[in-house]
C-alpha cells in the first residue's frame, strides 16, 4: 500500500487533512451499529487537547468544532462509515514560506521533501503537524464511548516533563478524577504545578521540553490480542508511534525488566474474589501479546518540541549550503499536555479494534 | 481479521507452526523476482540462533535444517510465494502434560487457554514459544539478502544482560565483525565474557535473566516510511513486539530524550561530502516516521525467561485453587542471545517491506 | 474487518455518506504526488452522471458540486489523502418514512434491517442508494486523470437497455467521442434514441428496465495484475459488483466462450508493428489474471430498477403480515445511463490501483 | 501489496506452490478454534478433483495425499494457522522446455514472462497452472466443514459442457446426492453421459471444450456481506475469478435480468412458515450485497482448455518471429469437471469468511 493513513482492522480509522489546509478529519469504519453518539461526545474529548490556561501553549487560538457528517442516524451509529471534521481557521501560512528551503532540525521537513518530490504541503508541517492528532482524538472519542459500554476505561496522564517527574503511584480513581484538571495533565496536582513552572521557564529560554506520558486501561477482558504479529502490545505500540514526537514505548516495568531476575519480574497468579489475578503487574497486563485481565500499563517518551527560537544549524536545500535557522512562529514549548488525549485516543482505538476482533464487542449493540 | 500471523504489506511474512508440532515455517509473499536464493542463505542465518557453546542455552538439541519448498526456480526467486520450513525433531511433550492446568507465571499459558477455549496446543508454549522465531529468522534471511542488494545492512547485538552492560559505542565495523563471535552475541568481547558468566551464575540459582538488544541499520535511503500510521518507527516497533519477550522499544536516545531540552536533542543538519546529514543521531535515523538517511538505531528490552526452576505461586485452572509450581524441563536461563538474530530479522523484514512500498526496491531485480 | 467501505490496496478508495444524510464523499489514499488536480477535473466526471435531458431520469434535481478538502496543494496532489465531498441538498425523507416497515422487493431494505439491527439509515436506501456512486465517480476522476498520464483510456457505454441492443462494434474513436452525447449513454446514436423511447414507454407503465454496460480500457501495459487472488479480472469484478444493481460480469466473449472450442476461442499471437499482439481479443485483454496488452473488455448486467409504481407483494416487518406495496417517490425507470460513469470509475480505480501495484506508476510523478 | 496470494479477511487463505515444483499447499489463518479436523476430511474433497474414469482427463496420475502440518491438536483446530500440503510427484518438466519461448495462445505464458522478467517458473504454467486449485480445494474442505456446523451447504455442479446443456432444475436434494457421481460432475446423469461423449469426441479432434458451472449455497442467514465494496457478491466474484479459466460470473438470473422489466425481475416477499422469504429467487439470494436468506445461486463460464494439439499461431519471444505451435503433453480436453470442486471451494471459503466477519461464526466453537 502506497500510503498508510488508516489503522485498525475492524475499527478502522482513516485520518486526513493538513495543518494549514481546509480541514482535519477522520473516517471511522467498522464501528458497531447502535452506539449512541453525538457531536457533544466528540467535542468533550477534543476540548481536552487545549488547556484552558494559555500560558503553556502556543498563542494560536485553535478552537475546533467537531461536526459529524455521516454514519449517525437518530442519535445512534448505523454501521456505516462515520466521518467527523473540524475546519482549520487561523493559519498564518506566511510564517512558513520564509523557511521553505531550510529544514527545521528534528522535524520531518527534510525527509518529507525528499519522499514527496517537493509536492507535499509543507505549511506548518502539513500532514506531519501535531495538529493531525485532532483526527485521532475524534476517533478516540468514539472508541472510548464504545469501550465504556464494556466497562473498559482508558486513562492517560503526564508522568514527567523534562526532569520533573511524578513520584509514586496514584490510585486509578485519583487519576481518573484529576488528570485533566491541571494544564500539564498531571494528576498529582502539586507536581503538575512544578511541571508548569518548568515549561514557563523553558519558554523564556527560547528552548523546549519533552516528557513521559503513561496510560492505563482498566477492566480489559482476558485473551484480547492476535499473536503472533497483531499481538496487543505490538498494535498498541504501532498506534502510539503514530502520535507525533513519540520516541519510545514500554509496557509494565519496560526497560527495567531487563535488569531483573525472572523470580523478581514474574507476576505470580493468585485468586482474587474467586477470579484469577496476579499479585504484581510487572508485565503491564499483557502476556504473549494477549491481555491477561490485569490493568494494561504503557508508557511513552515524548521528545522536546523541535521548533525552538534558539539558533540552529541547518542546510539550505536549494543552494545546498549550510545555514542558520531560528524557528519563528508560535510553538508550544512542550507538547506533552496536548499529547495526553492523543495517547489516550491511540490506546482506546487499538483496544476497541482488538475487542471487536476478539468477538467481545458485537457488530450490533443492544439498546440500553 | 481473526488471526494475525502475517506482517508486512508488500513483503508479507506469514508464520506457521508450533513448538512441539510437526514443523515451523514461513511464507514470504511479495519478494521481488530475480533475487538469487539458496537454502544455504537461509541456513547461515538460522545457525546464528544456536550458539556453538551449549553452556548458556537449554539442553535441547535443535539443529534446524531449512528447506525451501516453493518460490525459487533455477536459483532465483520467481515472484511467487516462498515457503521455507524446518521439521521439529526432539520434543519431549510429556514435560508439559503435567503442568497443563498450572499456568506458568508471566507466560502466555493462562490468557491463551482462555482465548482459544482450551483448544490451543499448549505443549512448550505452542504458537507462543520462542521457537517460532525460527520462522522469523528464515524470512529475515531473505529480507537481509534483498536489502544487501541496495547496500542496507542490519546489525543486531546484545547491549546488556541483566546488570552487565556494554559501555561506550563500538564502530559499526567492529559490530558487524564481532557480533556473532561470542555466545552472548555482544560484540564487545570482554563484556561478552562477563555476560556469559552472569548467565552461568543465574542458571545455578534456578533463576533467569533478561537484557537489552540494540539494532542498527546502515545506508537507508531518505524518505522511507508511510505516515501517519505506517510510519517506519511504528512498523518497526510492531514487528519487534512480535518477538517473544520484548517489553520495550526505543529509537535513538529513546526515553532519555524526555529529559533533554530541544536544543540538546535536536540533530542539526550539516553537509557531509556534499550530502545532507546530521551531526548527531539522537533521533535514531527517523523523523516524522520517515528515514532521514542517518543510521537507524533501535533498542529493545527482553524480559527474563519466565520459566524458572524456583518455586512460584500459580492457580490450578481446573480446581481453581492456588498452587505451587516449579517449571521443569530444559529452559534457557537467558533468551537474549537467541533473540539477537530474531531482532535482526524483524528489523530487516520491516525495512525490506518499506523499501518496496517506497518504490526503492522494484518488483523485478536486474540480473547482476 | 467489520465493514468494507474501502477498495484498492495502493490506490485506496474509502466511500462514505448516505443518500439522505449531509454528504456523500470519498477519501483517496495512495494517489501519487505530483498529479495536477482541480475541482474542475472532478466536476466534469460528476456531471456525466446526470444527463441534460430530464425526461428519462427521476425528477430529483441533484446538481452536485464537488469540493476538494485535502491532499491537494498548489494545484498538485501531495501524496496525502485526498478528500472530496458533495453536499446532499434536496431530499424528501418523508417519502420513505411511510414504508419503513415494508421492505421494497429486490432492494436491500430487508437484509440491511436485519444486519444492522434496525439502526441503519433507511431513508432512500441510505448507504445502499445508487447515490453513493457519486463517491465512486469522484475517485474515478482522479484515477482516470492518473491513467491518462500513462496513456490508458477507460471508456464505458450502454450496450443494451431492456431488449434494445446495440448491434455490431463501433470503433474506439467513435465510442470515445459519442458515449456521453445521448442521455442513454449509447454511442450508437440511432440506437440511443430507441433506448430512450423504451425508457419513456416503461415509465408510463409504472415499470422499469435494466440493461448492459460495456467498458473497454485501451493501451494497458502487459503483465498488470497480481495472481492468484488479486488477478486483474478478479479485482475488476469485485469493484464492478460494488456498483449497485450489477448482477453479472464477463470478460471478452464471457459466457459465449463456454460454447466454443479451444481452436475457436484461443487468441493467436501475431507480430504487429514489431510488437506482440493477438489477432482476436476473445479473452478481453486478460490471461491468467494478467493484462496481455490487448484492449480490456468487460461487460456488466444491470438489473431493472426495483422501485416501481406497480403494486407488489411484501411483508410488514413490524406486524409480520403480508402486505401490498406501491413504491412512491421519484425513481429512475432505468438506472443504466447513471451507471455508465460509475462503471467507468470502478474500472479506472482498479486499473490505477494495479498499475501502481505493478510499479508502472511511480509514487511521485515528474513535472510535465 | 506486491503479490496477491491471499484471500479472505477473517478466514484467510494463502496459496503457495507451483505445478512442477516440490509442493502445492495452503495456509488457512483465522479458522475458529474447536473445529474437529482430520486429514481424511481434506482428502475426501481432494479426491473429487480427479474423476475415477480416466478417459476424460489427462493421462497424468496425480494422486495427491493431503498432509496437515500445523494448526490441529488432538483432532481439533487450535486457532493457529493451519498448513496443508501435497507433494508433486509425476511431473515431466521436459515437456515444457521445448516451448519455453513459444507462448501458448490464451495461456498466461506471455504476460507472466513479461511481468516476472523471465524469472517465473514456466514449467506446466507454474503458479498459473490449474493444479494450484488443489490448494483452494484443501482450504475449501475446512470452510465446508465449518459452514456445515452452521447448516450452510455449498453445492457446485456442471451445468453445461460446450453446447450440451442441462435443462430444467433438479431439486437441491438430487444435486447434493448426484453431483459427483458422473465424471463430468453433472447431477442430471443422462445429460452427464452426453457431456462425457462430447469430451471424448473433442479429444479426438485434438481440440477442447469449456462449459458452465453452477453453485448454490443453502441456508445462509440473512444479512451476511459487507457493503459497499466487500459485498457478498463482490467477494464471491473475486474468489471465483481466482479459479483458472473462469471468464464470467453471474448471480440469479444474471445477464437475463438485463432484458426483464422490474415487475418481472423483482422477487416479492412472502411469509413461509412464519418467516420472511421471496416467492422467486431471481436475485440469487443477494440484495444490496447482503444475503437475503434465499439460496445463493451463482454461475460461472469456464473457457475451453487453451492447450490443444491443433496447430496454432504464436510468436517466438527470443527471435521475435511468428511461429507455429502444437501443444504436446497430456492435457485435459475439458477442465470443467476438475473446476467443479474448485468452484465449490471458492464459494465456501468466501461464505465462511463472511460468516465470521458478520459474527455468525464465533472465534471458538463449542464442543459438540
Amino acid at each position: 500500500m502506497l500510503a498508510g493513513n488508516s489503522i485498525g482492522k475492524e475499527f478502522t480509522v482513516t485520518s486526513f487533512g493538513e495543518s494549514h489546509g481546509k480541514v482535519v478529519g477522520v473516517v471511522v469504519d467498522g464501528c458497531p451499529a447502535g452506539l449512541p453518539l453525538s457531536e457533544e461526545d466528540i467535542q468533550v474529548e477534543l476540548d481536552r487537547r487545549i488547556p484552558a490556561q494559555p500560558k503553556i501553549v502556543s498563542g494560536r487560538v485553535e478552537k475546533d468544532i467537531a461536526k459529524i457528517l455521516s454514519g449517525v442516524f437518530n442519535g445512534y451509529t448505523t454501521g456505516a462509515p462515520i466521518v467527523i471534521m473540524v475546519e482549520n481557521k487561523e493559519t498564518r501560512s506566511s510564517d512558513y514560506e520564509a523557511i521553505k528551503d531550510l529544514p527545521r532540525p528534528s522535524h520531518s521537513d527534510y525527509p518529507a521533501r525528499i519522499k514527496y518530490g517537493g509536492f507535499n504541503d509543507y505549511r506548518g508541517g502539513g500532514r506531519f503537524s501535531g495538529r493531525v492528532t485532532v483526527a485521532l482524538i475524534m476517533a478516540g472519542a468514539i472508541a472510548k464511548k464504545l469501550l465504556s459500554r464494556f466497562d473498559v476505561d482508558v486513562l492517560a496522564y503526564t508522568r514527567a516533563i523534562g526532569k520533573v517527574q511524578m513520584e509514586g503511584q496514584l490510585s486509578f480513581e485519583e487519576i481518573r478524577k484529576n488528570r485533566y484538571k491541571a494544564a500539564t495533565r498531571c494528576p498529582d496536582l502539586a507536581c503538575a504545578e512544578r511541571m508548569e513552572q518548568a515549561i514557563v521557564d523553558i519558554r523564556k529560554e527560547g528552548d523546549s521540553l519533552g516528557g513521559v506520558v503513561e496510560c492505563v486501561a482498566l477492566n480489559m477482558p482476558v485473551g484480547v490480542g492476535e499473536p503472533l504479529f497483531d499481538s496487543l502490545d505490538a498494535d498498541l505500540a504501532k498506534a502510539l508511534f503514530g502520535v507525533p514526537a513519540v520516541k519510545a514505548v514500554e509496557f509494565g516495568l519496560g526497560f527495567s525488566l531487563a535488569e531483573l531476575k525472572g523470580s523478581e519480574s514474574n507476576d505470580p497468579y493468585i485468586l482474587q474474589s474467586g477470579r484469577v489475578a496476579t499479585s504484581t503487574d510487572n508485565a503491564g497486563g499483557i502476556l504473549g501479546g494477549l491481555s491477561n485481565g490485569m490493568p494494561i500499563m504503557v508508557r511513552v517518551a515524548i521528545k522536546p518540541t523541535p521548533s525552538i527560537a534558539k539558533e540552529q544549524k541547518t542546510v539550505n536545500l536549494s543552494t545546498m549550503e549550510e545555514a542558520i535557522l531560528s524557528v519563528k512562529g508560535r510553538h508550544d514549548p512542550c507538547v506533552v499536555p496536548k499529547a495526553v488525549p492523543a495517547i489516550e485516543a491511540a490506546v482506546a482505538i487499538t483496544l476497541a479494534d482488538h475487542m471487536i476482533r476478539s468477538g467481545v464487542i458485537p457488530r450490533v449493540l443492544k439498546e440500553q
